[in-house]
């Protein structure tokens, strides 16, 4: 058993790319369109919506995994009854689907999260206001990334377009006054095994993760709980594969969880050329219930900065003759997309002894691929 | 410009795939059968010895390279009379592709080589088995690899089907008192940038190579002497991307150049893992003529053990759920070949402080994927 399925194209199917040749794994991809970021195993190009288009794209593997947590429920029940692995498991996969039953089920769990609520209308979220401190995040339970469907409002009219427009309620949380953003990934196979890489701190711009520090700067005494949080979610709801756990760090000097992601993360893209197993490989060895890797980081640090936007015009690699000649220490990541404001093209990673070093390296070399 | 062609789909070809997704570099390969070990990148399937084959592939690219030095000149000639970039060039290549050609060069260029001859029959041969204390390695000029092709005689004799099946002289070399093989790597760019790798020491079992060191053991003082050489053969005979001089240490201390690979080589395997920047990743950089990254090793010590043979009536991921478990550190590198005899199926790698232990977990990896 060594054939994996990914359904979607993007670049979280393209880095999985390396460490498939790497070992020998065979990965097949069903992307949504041809030319994406994954299109060099792209065996399929089709709707993940559909059942048919999914069920065709599965019977040639041994394992179906994810580059996104999008795919309906119902494609999902007809794989599993068709016969399939789907890893991480659609029950496990609906948590991180819709922030309510996330938010639900962490609760059920124990697990600090901010004060939350399903709110159905305006007056709900006016209520959930005046109750926290005069200001609510208002998130949409599907769909979201990179920002998008969060919003802090202050007065429930501004939510009323989202609450025109839902089919159901919406999620308000408190605004929680946190010192910095945190991140604990944590990959676990289907016989339980699990694996913790090093909390990292992330850097969010505009909702768009830029800067990810791999360990997160004075969090040693944090970080045996963020990996014990992450270790009871993933056990608590039964993920397999690659889970995320975002983090605020209070002001006060508590964890609170802030969202799950049940696939390798933007926060852990420094574990490809500065973890001795990086949450790709990791995610591949668990989704095929192989023996995981140890997820130990090779430096003292590292630093990951996201390309957001690419060159004006340009693709990555046309920069690359002034950046690599820059950074020979650098690792250089494209996504092989073309630029486009508020898009993620790439990424580059630097490590070492010296953090304001391995910072100022990682930021300068993306620097190159700006405007 | 950044399409890679690369003629031959052996595991080299495959290598360089990970390092082309990762910068998005578009890598294109001709195999010669489908099924290679660089399928996933074959484009065009056919005979490197035909010249509209050939042409036809680099069409489609910007430069044109090797993972064999198999290529014949007029072939060669062809591409270059047609436009295309061929890195490394073709009059550089002639220098790998005849050992005759090879010893002349290095010759006139002062390098230390072991004293060696032309025999063009038993006579010859004989002559020089008693000039040089009693024993020859002979050697075909062209094709030979992984042991095949090198034959150590006492007697002319020895020789005799070599001398009736040849079309010009063998290659006969003295038989060297040495301590150890030792290997360098190094890259050079069009433009005449190096970059050199540590040292490394190479173990090589019935002519293959099985285990390679990396930096070679108390070779502190050989290693600025061996970087030299290998940058002085880089330059004087005008290579571009990986140039691997693989050594003698002689009994009394010297190094001597034993032969030469224009292309990715069996002893920078452990780059991958264990330095800055792989040869593969060098090797797409040089022949871009980009900048060259880093080479220094990312940790004290570094073993490659290739796996040899294979498991038997199995694949290397079959034997995964045992060789994972055991070596949670250790980087596993699979070619996606079936078993045989005396074929490089795969290699493992493990870094790590302590030599002893680094070796013991690489030796003990492989050990998972014999018979």
């Amino acid at each position: 058993m060594h054939r994996v399925g990914v359904i979607g194209g993007g670049q979280l199917a393209r880095m999985m790319i390396q460490p498939a040749v790497e070992m020998g794994i065979e990965l097949r991809v069903l992307a949504e369109a041809p030319h994406s970021s994954a299109a060099l195993v792209a065996t399929a190009i089709g709707d993940y919506r559909d059942s048919a288009t999914v069920l065709a794209f599965a019977a040639g593997v041994d394992v179906i995994t994810f580059d996104h947590e999008h795919v309906p429920q119902d494609v999902l029940a007809a794989l599993v009854a068709a016969g399939a692995t789907v890893r991480p498991e659609p029950a496990a996969l609906a948590v991180a689907q819709d922030k309510l039953v996330m938010r639900e089920r962490l609760s059920a769990l124990g697990v600090p999260i901010p004060a939350w609520a399903a709110v159905g209308d305006a007056a709900a979220l006016a209520a959930f206001i005046v109750a926290h401190d005069g200001a609510a995040v208002v998130k949409t339970p599907r769909g979201g990334y990179d920002g998008k469907g969060v919003r802090v409002v202050r007065d429930a009219a501004e939510a009323a377009d989202w609450f025109a427009a839902a089919t159901g309620p919406l999620l308000a949380e408190e605004l929680v006054p946190f010192r910095r953003e945190l991140a604990q990934l944590v990959a676990r196979r289907p016989s339980g095994e699990i694996a913790t890489w090093p909390l990292v701190e992330t850097v969010q711009t505009e909702g768009i993760c830029t800067e990810v520090v791999a360990p997160a700067p004075g969090a040693a005494d944090l970080a045996r709980s963020a990996a014990n949080l992450a270790t009871s979610i993933a056990t608590g709801l039964g993920v397999t594969g690659v889970l995320a756990v975002e983090l605020f760090e209070t002001d006060d000097g508590r964890l609170l969880v802030n969202e799950l992601a049940m696939r390798p993360h933007n926060s852990g893209h420094w574990t490809i050329d500065g973890a001795v197993t990086s949450q790709f490989e990791q995610h591949l060895r668990a989704v095929l219930d192989l023996p995981l890797g140890d997820p130990s980081a090779r430096e003292p640090w590292s630093v990951m900065v996201n390309v957001v936007g690419g060159p004006v015009g340009a693709t990555m690699p046309e920069r690359y003759p002034q950046a690599l000649a820059a950074q020979p220490r650098v690792k250089f990541h494209s996504y092989a997309k073309d630029s486009r404001p508020g898009r993620k093209v790439g990424h580059v990673t630097a490590s070492g002894d010296d953090l304001d070093k391995v910072r100022g390296d990682a930021r300068a070399a993306a620097a190159f691929f700006e405007n």
